[in-house]
């Protein structure tokens, strides 16, 4: 039998007959990743499964570094067929690893390849993937067709100008196609080598000259009322954790003043500015009804080396483990308490805070919404069978399971629409455990309902897509 | 077959062996509840489902609002049956929450309704429910008779006059009910406008003027002593994690005075204060034999809006993430070293924390009392089968499961005594599957010897009931 | 059936194929150990089941004092016997604890005997053991020989003469034992009673006078050195957390005057001389392509009494609970960015550290030597079947399992080898699920490989042994 068949992950009969009924024919509504929307805009043919597949992935890039493969090979100057081949070698050495499962369904999905990828395969898989690549069903738009991506958002820079989201909505195109405003380098006044170029692109996108923190503030709410016309529906932060101690805006003023003129600033400044700028995001979101994403605690480029070679969010990342819990309630309640508290989903990358982000949710739950405060789907590190269970079971054991709006690619890569297939056996076989050993009723509408909700529906609601 | 048949959770032959010979017919000694004394005392009848149910129940309400459902159906102004039925049709919606568990397990002992909860079923159950509440077996004296209660503890302010538990005791009844001395408001210190009517009140009940420090610490060593001779045999405290920087008697004092002139006190001075008395209630404990519990790590009232609205303990509290071990383990050691460290139980809310605590209580253990130092079972957001499992886990893995007191209730609700049964079906699977895989020898005496200890011999023993 | 059996926590057939065809034969490389050299040295033979066995085991004494067990009988002057009955009949309470599983695998494996150990049987076990202890198999060599230990380290202070290594290495004996340098006393400086005469004996050993800052690092260059040339290849360090803010040679320098003269030095100096010693540890070990274990997490001597009566590692230390991942971060990246990080374990003993270590250790990999940064096996309190199966889940789910250097004993005891065929058992059993779920390809050569490679192979080659 292929590794990839039809029970794949479904370890009990209840899980392949909910998978089957309920959960694979579900459309996707992927509502955060980090896709190009130039790409989808182009409607990109990939050269090779180097350009689809390889090109910017850092999950594949910390597998081959663990395996002892030279950076040439990873993000180095090596040719593509020599990085695919260094790729290939290291898979083996994967097993149990998540990038094992995700190599071989996406190479069954996209290619109805069933040889597991190695050294001795590389180059027959290779050929073959390279020219099916060249057919209309896998570019960029092709592949979002083949998936039934119904709504595909990207995670977009309020300095970006969205044109490629214009070029996309100009044309006719099955999948509706979104932005999400990320305005993390906003909150960036203690790098002005940085803070300062990105306002004078925010600057020009909107048309405001950014002399003064009123400035910014007219350029962010023109750009998120930009991003509305567009059809973005939701906002995203990444964040260490959530700063709390709010500086007055005239305090704020002062220190954008500083960082404006490149002048240092000190954390505490930093933490008030911070916090006074994401109570701001959260007010705008309330009033257009968006919902504010926040994936709190990574630990980003801790490798001085890596990121001074190959930049941010190529494999120098990893989890941190600061305090988040009363942070988090500070930044949620002081939205709350003036009723400007947006629908929220909350993912956390480290899995030691599950129940205390699952419990999280439930103090701002307030009966206006069905599943208001989300915890997010397993993020990043806990992007895999081990983490979404977790995820899953301290929702479920603290909250409400059937209100949970499920899967996101969070996916720089065109080829992994097969992860919403991946989450979805998993869920599955999650609660075809429960009804084999009786902790669910044995009760297909009522089962099936919530894996359909899961799969789709709360989504398309929640977002307003349905 | 009924959701809840006879080996509902019991998942090996094991399970239901051990289950049914030496689980099933312990009886129950719920050292840890917040049931009402008066209640009690007036031996209760519960007009509805709604009274004893659902009325002062903060698990459904956040279920609930996490469905959607108002607020005025859950804490506010709506008729019991509007509230009941806004509860069951968020039944089918908590799907693998421990409520759905519970529910159709009350509904089952209390009533022998097999029929799952939900809004098609909600009026024939709130019917059939209501006629069987007016049964003399399900009054509050009926119910605890029902379930084989031989002791019960309530949880008391040290400012209560205990005159409830006066009025059980005067009278003939087969379960003992017993206080706990639970002085949390002691250490409000940092907030005099509950403080001091709080002081004044247990000037009252103590027949003490408070105007000291000294005569603080004389009201609550006289209200120990009336607790002991109520038959109280355990201290509670409610602690975000343990106060250490210990003041002086003195300093203790000059803050005591502060406070009760509504002068602000410093965070600095609150900790002092804290520990301090903390060290005196754990002397006082070990005095008189006493076991002292500490719930650690609830993040409380995170709502501001909620609070307001709703008050304390209404669903608006979550898991904190603060560091424990270190505090704890100085708390501890502070009192041992004077030999005054009294037997304690260490509850902690973020799972997180489990082997922290499960290895902490090993460091205590004097050969002079078998689990002198106990790790308490899952609490609160952790009292459902995956916390169970957790905590057991680890008290095994880390400690004596052996010598494990075992469940309490920790409710506030008369429906609450099957969660007895729950655990007590956790623990022989979790058991059962160990013997099936070989992991402990499949030897009844051994095994029944085990769960019958941990149902019920070890807290008989432990708090001298047996 | 025996308790200990063949399939003993082989739970799947494809584990008990994978474990009789690939790790049962492996031979051991103990890289990890406390075990005494100078036992080695001596041959020595062990008059009885205490001194082999009780001797100076504190996983044996909490487990007495948690089942009620006076110190008399655990550290204190009662005779062998009446300690080693004492354990007897604490063992049947020590279900589901890793001690019940290693006493009854260690007696099977050393004496053959099946008998579970328990009050009735305590007579009898011990003069069949102390019967069979009196041969030739079961001195210390002999044991070395019996489990086919290739590589023994050991761990040893750098004022430590290694006179006993020197002995075992001047005559023939097939396993080769390497001290390992462990310089925990080098950082403490906080106290200068300890501290001076620990530096009187390094200049001893190291035939330096040792007055400054200089003095002590070249004593500890040389110690280095002397270490390398007796074939140590790996460094130890125990800490709580990783010291960060360094201090300047010259800040080193004045810290040290201070407490060579018996100074007290501030928490700030402590910190900062912890890390300048720190650094440079890192230095030397990169120099010679040694191996930097970091042990990270315990929070030791928890209670005062029990340090006072016993003194350190008797049974008082527990599961620290402190953040780790940006001061290891910052740790690793400081001798990256120079150039000078070497090989390096981190073991955590705080399980909620898990995923945080298992992402850390991936900003490291460099690709210059497969799983050059390691996430060490379950440690201490971790050491058992869930501790195990958490770390490799951890491991796997966010790095190569495959490249894993797999098992240490991290024993003083003559009597723990057994733990590595433990560890297998466990590993096997996690493939073997993984393969019957269809998790894994069942292929032989593939996971063959991947469990050869864990026990024994990885290492020999991580180290240069082979």
């Amino acid at each position: 039998m292929a590794f990839i068949h039809d029970g794949f992950l479904l370890r009990t009969a209840a899980a392949r007959r909910l998978y089957d009924a309920h959960a694979a024919g579900q459309p996707i509504y992927d509502y955060h990743s980090h896709i190009s929307p130039r790409d989808i805009a182009d409607d990109r043919r990939f050269a090779n499964l180097f350009e689809i597949w390889l090109e910017g992935d850092h999950y594949k890039w910390r597998a081959m570094r663990a395996n002892g493969v030279n950076e040439r090979l990873c993000t180095g100057d090596a040719n593509p067929l020599d990085k695919f081949k260094a790729w290939a070698a290291t898979v083996p050495r994967c097993l149990r690893n998540p990038l094992y499962h995700w190599t071989h369904l996406e190479l069954k999905r996209f290619f109805d390849i069933d040889d597991l990828l190695d050294e001795g395969t590389a180059e027959r898989i290779w050929a073959r993937a390279n020219e099916q690549l060249q057919s209309a069903g896998l570019t960029a738009r092709g592949i979002l067709r083949k998936f039934d991506v119904k709504v595909q958002c990207t995670t977009d820079d309020p300095a970006d100008d969205l044109q490629h989201h214009a070029r996309i909505a100009a044309g006719p195109f099955g999948t509706l196609v979104y932005p999400t405003f990320r305005p993390d380098r906003a909150l960036d006044a203690h790098a002005p080598e940085t803070f300062n170029p990105w306002l004078d692109r925010l600057g020009a996108v909107s048309n405001t000259h950014i002399a003064s923190l009123a400035d910014l503030l007219d350029a962010l709410r023109k750009r998120h009322q930009d991003f509305h016309d567009a059809g973005c529906r939701a906002s995203d932060h990444g964040l260490a954790h959530c700063p709390v101690a709010i500086c007055s805006e005239r305090q704020a003023s002062a220190i954008f003043n500083k960082s404006r003129s490149a002048q240092p600033i000190t954390p505490e400044e930093h933490e008030g500015f911070s916090a006074f700028l994401m109570h701001l995001f959260g007010q705008l979101d309330a009033a257009k009804g968006w919902t504010k994403q926040l994936h709190l605690g990574a630990l980003r480029s801790v490798s001085s080396r890596g990121l001074q070679r190959s930049g941010r969010d190529t494999g120098y990342d990893s989890i941190g483990d600061w305090p988040q819990a009363e942070a988090l309630g500070i930044y949620l309640d002081r939205l709350d308490r003036e009723d400007s508290l947006p629908k929220t989903i909350i993912y956390n990358v480290n899995p030691s805070d599950n129940y205390a982000i699952a419990t999280m949710v439930g103090n701002f739950q307030d009966g206006t919404v069905p599943g208001k405060i989300q915890f997010g789907s397993g993020w990043w590190f806990l992007d895999q069978k081990e983490g979404m269970e977790w995820q899953m079971n301290a929702l479920s054991n603290a909250g409400l399971l059937s209100r949970f709006v499920g899967m996101v690619t969070d996916s720089r890569s065109f080829m992994s629409f097969p992860r919403h297939e991946y989450f979805r056996r998993v869920l599955c076989d999650l609660v075809g455990r429960d009804i084999e050993s009786g902790e669910i009723p044995d009760n297909d509408d009522l089962n099936g309902r919530l894996i359909e909700d899961i799969c789709s529906r709360n989504t398309a609601r929640h977002f307003g897509w349905a």
